[in-house]
């Protein structure tokens, strides 16, 4: 299950820089304690299944072994992930009914506080980059450490971010391709109401692309001349939404790595894959679903969620209209 | 723009029994006094670019001439209509920045309080029956009056006879083929949380299909072995939602009394057209953009939102996904 050591020669094709944390979380479905999770982790996994991923990060000496040893197995390249002394970033969270909001009861940093990213060598030649949410000046040292400008660099954030460090984040803006954010954040940077609008006064700044994620009802990709909706694989049972964002990422970030591709046509295909992995990982508390996808699996959803989403015919034929119309 | 005799000689292929109303509508975008709305009215409007719709109705004597035009230039066959004494009923609805909510201000049901529908000869014929949202006892009589069964009857419902009147509307619930509603009205009728829960139950009440309304995310179908994803066509500037659930319905029984369909792979195609005509419903307070659509533009809009929701070649190829996978 290790990284082939052809793939090793290659380098990195995908880096991504965010948080390895243990998580607290607890839904109407039921709870956890302190598991791995963070935005690295569950980026990661999911890219794993196209491309070999590095991740830079910074643990504490509370780290597991076994936790460790689940990024190897994906062929995860950990050396960019420091071990601080001191604990783990430790996050709690719960989420009501409505599964698309979610309240951080409580956020330790820890060894977080005083991370300093260090990109490796082969981290420094990744040609894809995606710069997690975490603090945007750090998501900024990362992309200064690159020895060219990757081929695609994208980024997320969240409304921490936007409201309290909006100048250090209209800084990476300004340098990276593609932002991955949610509607309520999208509405927010953008100071529009409507999701559509706003999305087009961001991609407006410069932006190749803004990939809106809209949870259960999908994604909204909008470029200069494009725009992509791609519908969410409907989920019978989500037991917990978090890392379902990262998942996303991880899935368009991977497979555009792995086609070596950033065109509209292949960045559509690349978010419909984003949602499926996103739908592995709403499927269990942690990434162990995201981490457990048996062969096969990710292609079935694909060719099950085309058979929800395709209306093949209608837009090549002619209507049954009325001819006065 | 009047129905052809050829066209009356075939009898009426779509009644809708519902309500004609003056409505008074505030949203960010401005308002409107006491215009021309009403289920009937934004559903037969849309049907009628596909085939000649008639009306189940009751106006009091205060109803324009020039809003009867309004239907009869579209070839709806407003002879079932009844002219009452006294007031048409009126309603005062008022959305905030959040377009999916809308609040109710007033109702006055004037004539409607005493509306007894009266099905003409020709409209007790027709092979596609549309049960709006009014009382759930007027949508069974208006059933019970039908010659024969109809090939497909489908209802539209609310959270208030959901809440007041379940008996009744279970009974009309257990008649129609299809239900539409959107996810509110679902989660409540089923006492599910999760959209796609609560759409598995009522189908499994013995319904054909349950097509679940989200707005500007589109539409989910279900039946007992089909589930469809529908995006909505991406309105650039949103003016008023009102009747947008009604012009929906409408384009989807506009569509498939035309073809005379009911297959699961016509209601998919159906689905998108109502969505369509949907997105033309919000562009202006009231449905007079949705009377003024040009020809042509329904066909370029199904043509647009191919390109928008199209991911064609990914389910056929292989993902580039890695052999341990």
């Amino acid at each position: 299950m290790a990284t082939s050591s052809m793939e090793g020669t290659h380098g990195i094709p995908l880096l991504t820089v965010g948080s390895v944390a243990y998580d607290s979380v607890k839904t109407p479905q039921g709870s956890c304690d302190q598991i791995l999770g963070g935005s690295a982790t569950y980026f990661s996994l999911a890219a794993s299944f196209f491309v070999p991923v590095g991740i830079v990060a910074v643990v504490g000496d509370d780290f597991a072994d076994q936790d460790l040893a689940l990024l190897k197995d994906h062929g995860i390249v950990t050396e960019g992930i420091e071990r601080a002394q001191g604990k783990t970033f430790r996050w709690w969270g719960e989420y009501g009914q409505d599964m698309n909001i979610c309240r951080t009861l409580d956020t330790q940093l820890n060894v977080f506080a005083s991370f300093k990213p260090q990109l490796t060598e082969e981290g420094r030649k990744a040609p894809f980059l995606f710069l997690a949410n975490i603090d945007p000046d750090l998501q900024y040292q990362v992309l200064q450490q690159m020895q060219n400008r990757p081929k695609l660099v994208a980024a997320d954030t969240m409304n921490f971010w936007i409201e309290g460090k909006l100048g250090a984040l209209e800084r990476v803006m300004n340098s990276v391709d593609a932002l991955f954010i949610n509607e309520s954040e999208a509405r927010l940077i953008a100071g529009e109401d409507r999701t559509l609008k706003a999305a087009r006064s961001i991609v407006a700044r410069g932006l190749r692309t803004v990939v809106i994620k809209r949870g259960e009802y999908g994604a909204m990709t909008l470029g200069p001349d494009s725009l992509f909706l791609a519908p969410a694989y409907p989920v019978e049972q989500v037991v917990d939404p978090t890392g379902a964002g990262d998942a996303f990422a991880g899935g368009v970030m991977g497979y555009l790595a792995a086609t070596e591709e950033r065109s509209p046509v292949e960045l559509s295909r690349a978010v419909v894959v984003g949602s499926i992995m996103a739908s592995f990982a709403v499927e269990s508390f942690g990434p162990y679903r995201l981490a457990q996808i048996r062969p096969g699996e990710i292609q079935e959803r694909v060719k099950a969620l085309e058979s929800f989403a395709g209306w093949e015919g209608l837009e090549k034929g002619q209507l049954p209209l009325r001819s006065w119309g």
